[in-house]
């Protein structure tokens, strides 16, 4: 066993606070990372306030984490002491089923491990998260990073925000002559701007806030769309080969479904905590459309984004916290006082 | 000009009635058609009783046409005198645009003209549909009809409830070996049932009703599911490769979402007066599923049904009635008391 340190939120109503537990000891196929940097993602906060009412605690919450390799098993092939390295969502899945062996753990039919509030298999052992000093993880979740090292903290939101938004791209055979809306610009919708904008489509960026256009075209967006505007929604009818909707408040789909050309998908990564108005099924009936929803991304595909994101110069933009500040931090992200996404520097762990 | 009789409807509030009309001369391009059978279809009560707030009256309703070639134009080269034929829910479209180049004319971005309450391009005339002794169409829009003379009766209703299921069974490649869902047992699910297992599926029927579960598996599905009883549906979790939802009630649309598998799709062709409760958004991002939309089929594939159909010996399940008790048989599948579609007799129409 190794000692680790962290933040934890010990109940639903008590601020995260510095917190000791132990992980494993480096076993046979797995890397030890030293936390350097960890990206605050919404889902940390819905789990630690029970949100989701599935939180086991302590929680210690993070699943966007960066570092370096410190350790490595007899038998792993991909890593060596002092590599960087990256651990998303995930930390297991079963392996077995035919999600897995099509390389999509996240759909794992047995339920993929989570990399914190993840029950081992068969056991009620919880896992913990990123905003901790090390975590030991096996090599295959475990993502090789090819970006210069000085970027690494920008790095740190592709391991959800990106990968979220890189797949559906993928999946829907997103590229070059395609006309891409990307609904909203947060943490998912930046990436999304970014990444589609690299794949070589068109972008279009929808927004409920016009002082956010500037920084749409900055991030790669060609049209801005304030989504409130009737008339400039109007002008965009049935033209759309996709749309990737990032907005996880419950908000009026059909606006955007009528944006789709015939047989055009819209996919939603964002969940909300009640429904969306029920969406219109002529809407889908007579442009044979298609409404989908996605889920982060395969260990596979994670690297192919890791690799993509590299190739194409793609980081998040991030603002650095403290450890000690996020509390705060989570305040700010829920008034989306964040361009774009908190990261931790796992460095302020040690002075706690 | 040609004089025509029919039934018609002259306001939302009184019986369809006998009414006499004019039909275009016969053009170069046109066949006229004598019908001798037309489909009863629900949109043609929603039509003359103006529930969808668009019906030009007087209304003739009737798009499932079928009948005797009685002229042809100079210039039509597909149909002679004295051939069998058909006329489905279109009698022209634009031709110009996308979706009429790929032969979805269904989907014509100008608008199809419908067979009946459909405006002519640029124009304020109406158009009269099946329930009267002839129609005039271009043979572009006229389907041949392989299956044996006495059939005929039998195939009307293919026109419409054969071709809106049968293009999704297409469009999402239902066939052998794959596990494929139908939802509700009338006019649409009892064609999408025999086609689906003719297709090569394994068909599992959705009813409400316990008492149809004879005859659903008399028309072909191999197990039927009772979709109030929870345990048989738990027993589908994650299981269909695609399912055909041809229910137009509010109904919960979760309860079927959640037996596809990853990936896969349920298509609605049945759109409600009031919306379905909102589907729910984790049960679409949880496993990558999608739900579409589907709204009939084009010309080309309505002859592939119609080939289909009589290659594999299918029609629709049909109650002959007369002209004179249409307004009756409004009312009985009001209370869904037919099986599964009724059929009017033409031959009727001289008696009036």
């Amino acid at each position: 066993m190794n000692n680790a340190i962290g933040y934890a939120a010990l109940d639903p109503n008590t601020p995260l606070a510095p917190y000791s537990f132990t992980r494993r000891a480096v076993g046979l196929n797995d890397v030890k990372i030293e936390i350097l940097y960890c990206g605050v993602c919404h889902s940390d906060l819905h789990t630690v306030r029970n949100e989701w009412n599935n939180t086991l605690y302590p929680s210690v919450p993070g699943h966007e984490i960066v570092g370096r390799v410190t350790a490595v098993g007899d038998a792993v092939k991909a890593f060596n002491v002092g590599d960087l390295a990256g651990v998303g969502c995930m930390i297991d899945s079963c392996q077995n089923c035919p999600s897995c062996g099509e390389g999509l753990e996240q759909y794992c039919e047995n339920g993929f491990i989570g990399t914190y509030n993840g029950h081992a298999f068969g056991g009620s052992e919880n896992t913990f998260g990123g905003y901790s000093d090390h975590i030991v993880v096996n090599e295959k979740f475990a993502l090789r990073i090819s970006h210069a090292e000085g970027d690494l903290a920008a790095v740190a939101p592709l391991l959800c925000a990106g990968i979220t938004t890189y797949s559906p791209l993928r999946e829907w055979k997103v590229g070059p002559g395609q006309k891409v809306g990307v609904v909203g610009l947060g943490g998912l919708g930046h990436m999304a701007v970014k990444i589609a904008r690299a794949m070589g489509a068109h972008v279009v960026l929808f927004t409920t806030s016009p002082g956010k256009k500037e920084d749409a075209l900055r991030l790669g967006a060609s049209e801005v769309v304030v989504s409130k505007n009737k008339e400039e929604m109007a002008a965009h009818l049935n033209s759309f080969d996709f749309i990737l909707n990032t907005v996880a408040a419950p908000h009026d789909l059909d606006a955007f479904l009528s944006l789709l050309k015939r047989d055009a998908t819209m996919t939603l990564v964002g969940a909300p905590e009640t429904p969306h108005p029920s969406p219109s099924v002529f809407n889908l009936i007579f442009k044979r459309r298609r409404l989908a929803g996605s889920l982060i991304g395969g260990i596979a595909e994670t690297q192919e984004m890791l690799d993509f994101c590299a190739e194409h110069d793609i980081v998040s933009d991030i603002e650095m916290i403290d450890i000690q500040d996020i509390n705060e931090a989570f305040e700010r992200m829920l008034k989306s006082d964040v361009k774009y996404r908190f990261v931790i520097d796992m460095a302020s762990l040690k002075s706690a």
